[in-house]
């Protein structure tokens, strides 16, 4: 593509050669000719200037320590990049398959542009939406419904009944629906409680390998539109997360939790059940929340967890205290002798 | 099902009629007509005089409050719903079958009830038991025995000579066998110490989606029988896991740890290796537990672990530490000032 | 194998009967006739007296300890149980075979001398080397490269253009490849970073059971030779992890993170993006990295981390503060009432 092509797709303006050839995105110090680089921070403006990409995707206004390079101006370089990104490097489209080694339930519902790869089992009554992709071993229960353009990475397992939206991509080995963690206790052991609810997943949602998705016992397991979760997080039973929503690997949510939208949560973060954490609160990784807890928004920290600039305050007190203490002994002492 | 029949399910009592019709178990505020709930708590009796339900599950001595309403008294009204729920909404039973698309060893001993689904492979003198029901992907290793009526979901992984007891439920992508992780530094690397043990998994187990449990490098190990795992706990090699024990989710368990019956652990805990939790400790989430330590009956909680009340005790001691400390700073400076 | 078989392996010397047969390693306490187990230790000299073990490897200069026993006397017992028990225990070799169900790309290139499960997919343009061992459900994406006497356990995901080196072990469900967690932020949600890297991981790696390996935004992930990862390991986009490296299970490795040579890092560990582990460095289980921090050599402890002498320290001042206060309120109440 030209540069004036990539413009055209971040609303960006070209500064120079507008025909310049771009077929890559590539680092700023790793790139060579043919590829596009951004830069948004003072810090590497050096840096760019001795890149050798072909082009540079930069904020309005510095152009002129860009001499004779082919920029791209435009507020959020980073964001445009990705965009850029996104155009030079679409994901893989299949031609549309049912392949020979899928087992399809015969009254599944698969769209005739859909991809489904080898050793794949479609079950009962089950739903496949147009361009949807479904890679090698991905099991999809009964009556499970997924919509279109979705991509479903190798070995996925979907239970019966669960619902995903549009363009939800689901990597390796991602596992949903599978039966909440409840037991009654009695006299010789556990009974099991029931796990009869189901998972619905909206649109634009992706989840990271391995990540693990229970059904609610009763009701549903939620996850909103937009929402993303890197690896390994496990998403209790009967919990409610919301739209544009981030979670970071191995992330731990018990039961009945609910993450309003646009919650930041860090990695290795344990949730107790029933915890609410509030529109747009930021959660860092390693924290612990109570059961029952309701964090707002703000920046939480710890374990349990509390507001971050508490959480400063405590652990600057506590590294002063010892200077204090001696102080008090020094000068209690000094009395003592008077 | 009628009310009376559930009734005699868990030995309840009938108050009003006894033949309402109930189809399904439902949440108090959910219910609808044909549908069963149930309450334990006074907290929530307005909430239960207010639902739907055709039928509720209640404690003895409280019908007055709920005039002309089908219940079933009974001592514990959540076990009893658990039961209901697990008669009203029966496990998946699969018609016997062994797919086309399954790979079985010749000698391998298939019981002529199991289900053995898609694209599974039994190995090499491997055993499974009657009305046991293996789904699609599940791989089982050579001389590997499952017993009767046991349940494995799609895509675990058993590796060569794993054992597992009757009624035992494995969710997806649970994997038991992988080797110990033990090396031997040496000067130019690591040394693989030999896993050569096995795995022994007793009746009524259940494990979650994508739990995993090491063989031992020699000898066995162990989870006993009615024990429940959430999903993504890991069990190192040679583990001793007694009875009737409860893990949370993400909780990791190294090498030649022993937690005997009725233990219960919450999730995102850590054992060092040789840790011996004795019968009935509850351990709270996130704890830590340092090799080799004994955690003895009682409630544990902290990274290292500590008793409860002593860790709410500390906590309690620094929280009130700043006024204390600033109290004697007061009083010093009064003294010097006299 | 004979006793002298066994030393020539360790270059140990035998005492005794040279001709002792050995089949079995065995533990000292469980062994039997036709076994081998050693001692290291001391305090284990009179179990091992009585050990049942047809064959001892014991250091040397302890024979006159085991009269009329068939001895190995070597200066690393441990690491020559190990060697004794990779010859004695070799691993499974399987016949070269491409089943039936396996699903190769037409131009993929597999060595004669591999072993191709059940229900396995090869990508496009993949090469498997020789004597390499792909066990069912494994998923080969397009472009990969395996080398030679490779082990990859049922249901491992290897995404396009991933490279292993020669003896890799994967255990069951590792999946290398899948996105990094990487997306900008933008006024409707969030716009996906774009992961267009690869993953290269080097000779004699072992990978533990459900380990993930992000591929590189740009770039790529790399994990060097000899390195052993546990169970359930996150490792982000762009991490470099060095050589003969052990990381245990359950620990999370944020993006863009270096581990240098021989860093031994405990489970549960969680790393924030950009951290570096110096060369050596020891990280003990639990602790947590702040991003951008610089881990040197040593013995790290605590979250966030610090050196282990510094946490002990702390630890040991606040147990011991209470008393000091009490004692500084004491001092002070005298004063006054003088």
């Amino acid at each position: 593509m030209k540069a004036y092509e990539l413009a055209e797709i971040v609303a960006g303006r070209v500064v120079g050669d507008h025909e310049t050839q771009i077929v890559r995105i590539a680092e700023l110090d790793q790139a060579r000719e043919g590829e596009v680089a951004y830069v948004d921070n003072e810090k590497f403006f050096d840096k760019a200037v001795e890149s050798k990409a072909s082009c540079l995707i930069v904020p309005p206004g510095v152009s002129e320590k860009f001499q004779d390079r082919t920029l791209i101006e435009v507020h959020n370089p980073k964001l445009a990049f990705a965009l850029i990104g996104a155009a030079l490097h679409p994901p893989v489209r299949r031609e549309p398959q049912i392949h020979s080694t899928a087992v399809l339930a015969a009254n599944a519902d698969v769209a005739l542009t859909a991809f489904i790869g080898p050793h794949v089992q479609i079950g009962e009554n089950a739903h496949v939406g147009a361009y949807t992709r479904i890679e090698a071993g991905v099991v999809v229960g009964a009556n499970v419904k997924i919509g279109d353009d979705c991509v479903l990475h190798p070995n996925v397992v979907l239970y019966d009944g669960v619902s995903l939206g549009n363009r939800v991509i689901l990597h390796a080995a991602v596992c949903i629906g599978a039966d909440g963690f409840g037991y009654v206790r009695h006299d010789h052991g556990y009974q099991k409680f029931p796990q009869i609810g189901t998972v619905v997943i909206e649109d634009d949602v992706e989840l990271g390998a391995h990540t693990c998705v229970d059904r609610a016992a009763l009701g549903r397991t939620h996850i909103g539109r937009g929402t993303k979760l890197d690896n390994m997080v496990h998403v209790g039973h009967n919990c409610d997360i919301g739209e544009r929503v981030v979670i970071a690997a191995q992330t731990g949510i018990s039961g009945s939790v609910v993450i309003e939208d646009d919650a930041v949560i860090g990695g290795q973060v344990g949730f107790g059940d029933h915890t609410r954490v509030q529109k747009g609160a930021v959660i860092g990784s390693k924290a612990g929340v109570l059961p029952g807890k309701i964090v707002r928004p703000g920046i939480w920290w710890g374990i349990p967890v509390q507001p971050l600039d508490q959480y400063k305050r405590q652990n600057a007190y506590l590294s002063r205290l010892p200077e204090r203490i001696k102080r008090l002994e020094q000068q209690l002492a000094d009395l003592k002798n008077r």
